[in-house]
Formats: structure tokens, C-alpha cells, sequence
């Protein structure tokens, strides 16, 4: 087999179709013909594009500036749950299958960027299952190791991008189908908030937690297409609005940070896991993080409701209607996960619904404490026999750190952190609270950038972070009056969930006066060229929803600007508009707020 | 009958006790006795405190300051499905009765802050119906009309407040009941969001949608009573945090806005009610509204999903034990409602759930266009003898402007606007987005300030707004350079959500300048004492929790603080850190950016 090599990486190919080395013609129709070799050990593609059918998408970029287009030529691979116009959708059941006369949302965003569509993909019938091997196309194997499954459901998204075929491939996870594929094939598995794609045009698993997601060879790929193609859509009733403190400029480098670690780690008897996990532990020491000891039992106690409760009535609401007029038509393994969901009562659902919030309850304070967590994103790969002879229970050991992600509205990007022995690639998952996609993407590629690890399908880390700090729900204030700790207005910050995080100085080029009138008596900075001192400010934390009102409740002659603290950065927190300054004290000399009011 | 006359409102019963004119104890007896009288003839108390159970409460007063307990002395009503420590809650059925130990936690809360329980007040069973009648204590009727009901569920927690009884009782609202009986006795009813108010310790009726709810004479308290006790329970799983932008001082005096109107108003047939209905509008108009006719059905399409739908499911599983042990415990007609519960299948449950949701998408983009949407209460009053001939339809009848609230997950006030010809109050409901409880309370409290109806239990309004705006979701940003319309930032207002306001100019005390460096180019608004000029600037209007990330993204030596306008108010607005003025270039004579701009 002659292997066409390109690094497919969107900055790297963006690179060789501007120096002319390169069309998308040649990529595609060679990719095409490599991924048809391929498909006949490892039938990762249900339907590959016909040179036919690539070729509007082909004439469509010929007539465009490669220029104009964020995703020219980058070729794509789509689960076949998910529609693309005038090719089937078959969710990896043939009884089912459907010809739409519109692509998804998503897929056509993507086109109109660009993009090209490669083929279909294979998957778990229904996107039910976490291995791959549950498909009437055949059963995907690991894109390393023959012995192991691709992981699924999302099994030939992820292969075509491990193969290097892909720049990039969409999957869907409810329960873990964009992730689990991804620890296991080399790749970064970004399981966005919930609503931020759009489902429209997705065949549902379970409609109220689907998402649709990206499979890449960096995180900061991922955070390119999720910055680019993160919209509402009004034909997704579930579509939400993304705040933007989580858009794209929020990827970049990690500041300190906080991450929680279980204090049991589960690894099924894997002997070479806890040394692995020990190691991304460090890899996250090494970007700025502390890791903090919590509590993983309440999520998978949510994890427990997934599959046991009644969200399988969700899956069933599809698959249902040909199960009864055609049993034969869906795979045994799925029918049986399907086959309980009818003896569920209205009333289970509700109390299940409960029971889940009781949970969230729990898991969202644990996530309150922390910026994000890590968990290993499988306990133990699991060998093709092993799924052979036990599929059920062994699918279930895939999904031990996945299920609850969904159900819970948390966000989450596995990626990769080390290789067994065997070669098989080991990974971890980063999670956190909706929302917060770029600034775990940030975290995920220092990872990547620390651990230095080789990249899927022939390419090697070459890339770098932004140099603006990564940014997620929360929102740094500097205080430097009536705010501070202890003082009068300090509730307006704690009310609003503000903590502190560090007391420190302002540079030395401030001059600090008490304002005329009050009480409460108040302060105000001023940023000087010269005859400034270092002022003794605070620096608090408050999420970033909460910052607006808090702006605008502070009178005049006060506001929140940029503030340069004594280590040189600029942070956010109060200036003041200098016509305030009328009657007011200089009291620079004080050295801070609290000194001056010991003074007096 | 001797009746005892006090003015029970929050302010002018705080006044009688600093006065030294009446003591707790005074007070609760009295009314405890002529509370005694009035069940005799209209069974609103299911259980009144004996002399022995007040006694603890008058003690505990007698030994604090009246000045630091904000509620000191204050009598309300508790709904009988809500828990106080050792006294019976029977949700008005006996066989379902139990003695709880601790006190629900709103309770609890109201307790500490000196509020003194008078009495449990009756119900429709299982909070379940509209009117009233539903109880084996009794049927309630009006407090003005005697051929008319209460209203329910929460009936005699409205009579208590209407028959002058208490200064505030709690009910609960899952279906309207917390604002049906506001209509129908001349009170206001605050449904407010969801989760603000904790539920522990309340009898369930649908757990993911219930509220436990005030009624008071006016909008004013009901905004005291929400900010003093709207804080996250631990103890309750739908405990929501509350964004601090609808905090108690978010109770203001209304600015300009625009309110929906239905296209179609459906009164049932009632010949009084539309002038009524249109003699409210004009009240909002009086008050700085703008009436903007919307679609209402999407609206009225979810509602039918309350009971028609799974949600009664949630209801069995409270009521279901006991209707299946002991029919005959529970009253034909609550029987009649919950039967057909067991029916409903997981399946229904999430189907009905995607429908919902599809609803709300299409209600929130019409909310999203206003400040605030106005419906009758209800759309006519019913006679008892109408309920008697048939119970389910004339109770729905009651039902129709409230059912789709809680599901929608939206805020209501319920206010008196008129009385009918037989002297029956009439009144309407504000409703708007969660989170925007006390914008609406102001608007209620303008409405019933310009209104000047004479309120319940023997009180006349004399109160007045506080003179600072009411706030809603939404935050003001006047801008001046850049962001303004039409120019380079602007994308970053409108990204979040933003809509122009109003294109005005500063107050004539302003200097604009063009800052060194760009692109974009950038301008630092500075006021001064003279040689100010009036700078043309925007008002824009975004979500306020995405104000946080656009100041956060803003870079020095620009801020946000307080611009004064022509008009002489002061909004949040751009200012400039008077350093950043370095190689500036003083630009007022062209009297803003975009004339700037053109002449370069």
C-alpha cells in the first residue's frame, strides 16, 4: 500500500495549499483512494465519497479564495448518524437507513468554512455502545494495535483521523462515544457543553444529553473548529448560547490553576494504568496546576442512572418503532440494552430526574473548588476477545469514567498522555462546568505542548499556545479600597461567589487618594508617570456572569479598567475617572487603603 | 363580630411597634381571635396556633431587639402542605398527615427573621386545583364575594392576607396556585423563578416545577419578603443561585420599557373583563410602557401539556401510595385528576419533554423582544355554583393564563387592576424571563401606585418607589468610539446579545480624544470641570451576564464607569485612565467619533 503522507493539521495544511504544493483535488482523490485500501482491513468508512460526489464539493472550492475559507481543502469524516445531503444515514443499521435532502447543521457550517466531507463513518449501531465492533459493517479495530478495539461509538470518526485520512472528524457522544475512541487511537475527543453544536440533523441517542464532536490530533484544533462553528441554531430545540467568556480568544495559556484528582482511582485491575495516570498528574503539575484530593462517588452514582434508569427510553423513542416491526434488523447486543426501556414509567423518569439533581447538587460544588478535574478517560483498554466473550459487561468497563459527563452538563476533552506498553495509546479526560470548553482546551494543549507525545497519523507536535492566559467562567477583580477583604463592601464580591486569590501590589506607578464624601469611604487609584508607589491590592475571583452587575452597581467617580500589578501583569479592577478626585487626599504615602485607615 | 383593625403591612406595622401603640403579643391574640371568628364561616385555617404554640414565638420576641429583626412581630399564613416543627401537615388530607420536627427552611428563615406563624392555612388537596373547594376542612369562598371561591390551591393563605389576618402568607404555585387567589382577593402574588425560594420541608405536587410563593396588599413587601429570604438551600436539590443583579435593590422605579400584549385575549365569554384587561394596559402605559402585541399560543400549547401530559405523574408520586392503599382517603375528584398517571411510560415523559422544550425556544425568542409579557389573570371569574355543577372544567377555566409558567420556567406577579361590577377584584399578571423577579415586583408596585386601588384587609396605599431604577437581566453600556454602531467593535455588542438603545449625546462636561496607536483606533472619553463639551454617544442594552467578559476583554488604558448623559443621568459607560492620554490628540470640537472619523 503506498501511504499518501500529509500532516493534515489545519495550520499545516492551510500552509501547503498557500505555497502551492498542494490542491484540495490531489489530497482528496489521493485520500480517497487511501482510505479505500484501508477500509478493507479496518472498515472504518460505511460509505466513502465517490470521486462523483466529492467533486461539487472539489468545483466549489476551485471557485473560491483559499483565502476567504477558515477550513479550505481540510477533508472531514462524518458518523454515519449524522446527515450529509443525497448520501444515506444509516446509524450503522441498513433497516434503518434514510436518504436526507439536507446535510446537519453542523456538516453544512463546515462546508461552507471549507471543508470537505470524506466519507461516512462507522459506528455502534445507534451510537449505543463504547467499543466499535458493534456494526453490521464490520467491527473497527485500533488504528495501533490489531488486538484492541477502535472504541466507540464514534469508532470510524476517530480512525479516520489516526489513520491520518482526516484533519478532522465529527463524532456524537451521550455516554462517552467521542471520548473513549479518542484515549484509545491517539487522538484529543472534545465533548463540548451540550447545546453549543448543533444536534439538527444528528440521529438522536438520547435527545436531551446528545452532543455532536470533534476528533483532532491537537486541542488546539478542536478550539479552532469549535470556535468557528459554536452557533446557535434554531433548528436545534436544545441549542444554547454560548456566554462569551468561552469563545475562541479564551484558548491560550494556562494560568496556576486548581484540578481535582479522585482520591480512589479505579483501574480495573490495569497494571500499567496508575503509573500512567501518575504521570499525567505530573504533566498537569507541570503546566501550573495543584492538584487538589476529591470525591468522584456522587458522579458515578449519576454515571449508574445512564444505562439503569429510564434514559433508554430516550434510545428507544428510535429504535424502538423497528425493533417491534423488525427485531432482526437491529443487532442482538443492542436490542437487549434497548429491550428494558418500555417497562419504564413516566413516574421512574421523574424520580430518576430526582435523583440526578440530588447528584448534580453534589458534583457541581466538588467542581466549584476546582478549575477542572482529571480522571483517566478509560479504567483498562479491553481486548477484541475480551469484548467477544463478555460484550456487555466489557463495553460497560469502557464507559466507567465517561457515562455521568452528559447527564451532569459538564464539559470535557480527553486527551492523549501516554502509550502502554504494547504500544496502545493511554489517555486522560479533563472536565469542568458547562461552558468552559476553550479553557480546557487550553489545558489540554499544554499538556500535549509539556508531554511532548508523538500525534496520530504521522505528524509531530510542532505547535504553540497564545501568549494571552486562557480563560474560563471566571473573572479576575483587583480591589484595592472598600472591597478588600474585611472591609465594608467585601460582600458584594462573596455574595456573588467572588474568593480571594491573592494580596499583592499594584506596580509601582500609582498614587492612591481617599475620595472626598461617604461613608463608606473610598479610595481611588491613579495610574501616574511619575512620583507612583506600589499600592497594596487584592485580587479576587468571581464568575465572570456576576462581574457585569457588579459594574454596575460602583458609582461614579469610580469604574473597572486595567490594572498593572507588581509581577507586571495587567488585570482587570478599579481606576478612577480623575475628575473624582476633587477634594480629595493623597495618601499614597500609606502604602494601601488599610494602612492609611489604621492612621487615622 | 368585633373586628380588630391594624394596618398589617410590612412598613406601617414596624411603624405601630417602634411607636410603642402595639406589641407582638397584643397583635397575634387579637388576631388569633378574630381569626377563630372568621373560620367559623369561611374555613381558611386548617390548623390556627393555639395560645401554648404562639407562645414560644411572642417569648423569643420579647427577648430581641425589634430594630435588628427586620420581620420583628410580623404575623403570616402557611399553606398547609408546608412544614412548621410540630404542628400537623396535612396537605388538607388527613390519612396523608405528619407531625414534621424541624420547620420547612423558608419558614425557619421567615422565624428568625421575627415573623410569627399564625395558623396552616387550608387548601386544595394535594395543592392540586384552582378554586379552593377541594378540601375536606371546608370549602373556601372570596374573601369580597361569597358566591364566588377563593381561588386555589393556596386559598386560605390569600384569605389570611385579604380578610386582614396577616401581613403575608405563603403559598405554593405549580399551576397558578399562588396567583389565582391573588387575583380573586384583591392581593399581589409573586411566583417567583423557580429555585429562589427553597422548597424543603414543602409537600411536592410536581418537583421540578413547584414554587412556594408570597401574597401581600402590595408588590413592595412581596420585594422585601423575596430579598429577604431568597438564598440557596443545601437542603433543596432545585436550589438555584440567584444572579445578583435581581437583588432586593433591583426594586426600583420603572424607566421606559415595552411590554407584550396578546394578539388575542381570551376572557371565556366574561363581558366585563376585556375593558378591564384593556384599562390595565393603559396602567402600564401610565408608567413608562410601550405595549407590543405577541403570540401568545405557543404559550397556551405548553400549558396543555401540565396536566394533559406526564407531569401528573410527578403528583402520583406523592399521592399514588395512598390512593392505592386507601381510595377513599383521597377526594374523587384528586383521584379523577392523578388516575390516569400510571399510564403515562418513560417514553411519554421524554416526548412530551423534546415538545416542551420546543415551546420554550419559540416563548423565550418572545420574551426576548420585551421586557415583560401581560395576561389577565385569569380570564373570568367562576361561581361556586358553576365549580359545583362541573368541578374539572370550571377549575381549568381558572388555569388558563397560569399553567405554563412554571414549566417555562418563567417569573409572575399577579396584581390587583380593577374590581368588577359585584365588587369582585380583578387583576393581571406581569410575567418575563427567570431571574427578572423584583423588575417585575417594581413594575407591580408602579402599576398599583398609579392604580390607586384601595387594597385588602382595610388598607389604603400610601407607599412610593425607591427613586433608583428597577433593574432587570439586561445592563446598560454607553459607548463612544469604536463599538459604536456601524464600527469596528461594534461586533463585540452584538455578539453578546446587544441592541441599541437610544443615539443621544454626554453631558456637556466632556473632552474626547484619539488615543495613540490602533488599529482599531480608539477614543478616551474625559470629563472635566470646563472646557467640556456634549459628545455624541450610544446607549447600548446587553445581557448582564455577558457585561463581565466584554469589560474583561477590554484593553488599558479604557474602562467602564459612570458617563453622565445630556439628560443628566449617569449610565455605565467607557472611561479613560488619564494616562493613557500620552500622545493623545484632543478631538472635542468635532462632538464625536464618527464626525472625527470622517473628517480624517
Amino acid at each position: 500500500m503506498t501511504h499518501f503522507v500529509h500532516d493534515l493539521r489545519l495550520p499545516q495544511l492551510a500552509a501547503s495549499y498557500r505555497s502551492g504544493a498542494l490542491t484540495p483535488r490531489q489530497l482528496l482523490l489521493g485520500l480517497r483512494t487511501q482510505a479505500e485500501q484501508l477500509n478493507e482491513s479496518n472498515p472504518l468508512f460505511i460509505h466513502l465519497l465517490t470521486e462523483a460526489e466529492l467533486e461539487p464539493y472539489l468545483t466549489a472550492l476551485e471557485n473560491n479564495n483559499p483565502e476567504e475559507l477558515p477550513l479550505y481543502g481540510v477533508p472531514f469524516a462524518l458518523k454515519d448518524n449524522i446527515d450529509l445531503a443525497g448520501i444515506p444515514t444509516t446509524a450503522a443499521c441498513p433497516a434503518y437507513a434514510y436518504t436526507p435532502e439536507k446535510s446537519a447543521t453542523l456538516v453544512q457550517q463546515l462546508i461552507d468554512l471549507g471543508a470537505v466531507p470524506l466519507g461516512k463513518s462507522n459506528l455502534d449501531q445507534f451510537a449505543t455502545g463504547l467499543n466499535g465492533t458493534r456494526s453490521p459493517y464490520g467491527a473497527c479495530h485500533n488504528a495501533t494495535h490489531p488486538d484492541y478495539p477502535a472504541g466507540g461509538s464514534s469508532s470510524g470518526s476517530a480512525l479516520s483521523v489516526a489513520l491520518g485520512l482526516c484533519s478532522f472528524a465529527l463524532g456524537t457522544d451521550t455516554a462517552g462515544s467521542g471520548r473513549v475512541p479518542a484515549a484509545l487511537n491517539n487522538l484529543v475527543g472534545l465533548k463540548q457543553t451540550r447545546g453549543l453544536l448543533s444536534v439538527a440533523g444528528v440521529v438522536p441517542a438520547c435527545r436531551t444529553l446528545d452532543c455532536v464532536t470533534y476528533f483532532a490530533a491537537t486541542a488546539a484544533e478542536c478550539s479552532t473548529l469549535l470556535g468557528l462553528t459554536a452557533k446557535q441554531d434554531s433548528a436545534d430545540d436544545y441549542s444554547r448560547t454560548n456566554p462569551l467568556w468561552n469563545a475562541a480568544d479564551a484558548f491560550g495559556t494556562p494560568r496556576p490553576f486548581r484540578f481535582g484528582v479522585p482520591k480512589a482511582v479505579e483501574f480495573l485491575g490495569c497494571t500499567e494504568s496508575p503509573a500512567l495516570f501518575d504521570q499525567a498528574i505530573e504533566h498537569l503539575k507541570a503546566i501550573g496546576g495543584t492538584p487538589v484530593e476529591i470525591d468522584l462517588t456522587p458522579f458515578m452514582a449519576a454515571a449508574k442512572l445512564l444505562y439503569d434508569g429510564p434514559w433508554v427510553a430516550e434510545r428507544y423513542s428510535v429504535a424502538g418503532p423497528l425493533i417491534e416491526s423488525d427485531p432482526d434488523a437491529v443487532l442482538p447486543v443492542i436490542r437487549a440494552v434497548l429491550e428494558k426501556a418500555p417497562d419504564f414509567t413516566a413516574q421512574d423518569s421523574f424520580e430518576n430526574q430526582y435523583r440526578l439533581q440530588a447528584f448534580k447538587v453534589i458534583c457541581d460544588r466538588v467542581l466549584s473548588d476546582v478549575d477542572c478535574i482529571l480522571t483517566p478517560t478509560i479504567p483498562r483498554p479491553v481486548t477484541l476477545a475480551e469484548l467477544d466473550a463478555e460484550p456487555v459487561a466489557r463495553n460497560s468497563d469502557l464507559g466507567y469514567y465517561t457515562n455521568f459527563m452528559n447527564l451532569l452538563d459538564y464539559t470535557a476533552v480527553a486527551v492523549p498522555s501516554g502509550f502502554m506498553a504494547n504500544g496502545l495509546p493511554w489517555g486522560v479526560t479533563l472536565f469542568s462546568r458547562a461552558f468552559t470548553d476553550h479553557y480546557l482546551l487550553s489545558l489540554a494543549a499544554a499538556v500535549q505542548q509539556h508531554s511532548g507525545l508523538p500525534l496520530s497519523g504521522e505528524r509531530s507536535l510542532d505547535s504553540s499556545l497564545p501568549t494571552t492566559p486562557a480563560r474560563n467562567d471566571m473573572a479576575r477583580v483587583v480591589v484595592c479600597g472598600a472591597h478588600l477583604d474585611g472591609l465594608p463592601l467585601n460582600w458584594q464580591l462573596r455574595q456573588r461567589g467572588g474568593r480571594l486569590l491573592q494580596a499583592t501590589k499594584s506596580s509601582p506607578d500609582y498614587k492612591l487618594y481617599a475620595l472626598a464624601g461617604g461613608p463608606p469611604m473610598r479610595p481611588g487609584m491613579l495610574r501616574v508617570s511619575e512620583g507612583g508607589q506600589a499600592i497594596k491590592v487584592e485580587v479576587w475571583e468571581l464568575p465572570s456572569r456576576e462581574l457585569g452587575s457588579f459594574l454596575t452597581g460602583i458609582p461614579a467617580p469610580l469604574g473597572l479598567g486595567k490594572v498593572q500589578l507588581a509581577d507586571g501583569r495587567w488585570e482587570t479592577g478599579f481606576i478612577c475617572d480623575p475628575y473624582g478626585l476633587e477634594g480629595a487626599s493623597d495618601i499614597t504615602e500609606f502604602g494601601g487603603w488599610k494602612a492609611w485607615l489604621a492612621s487615622r
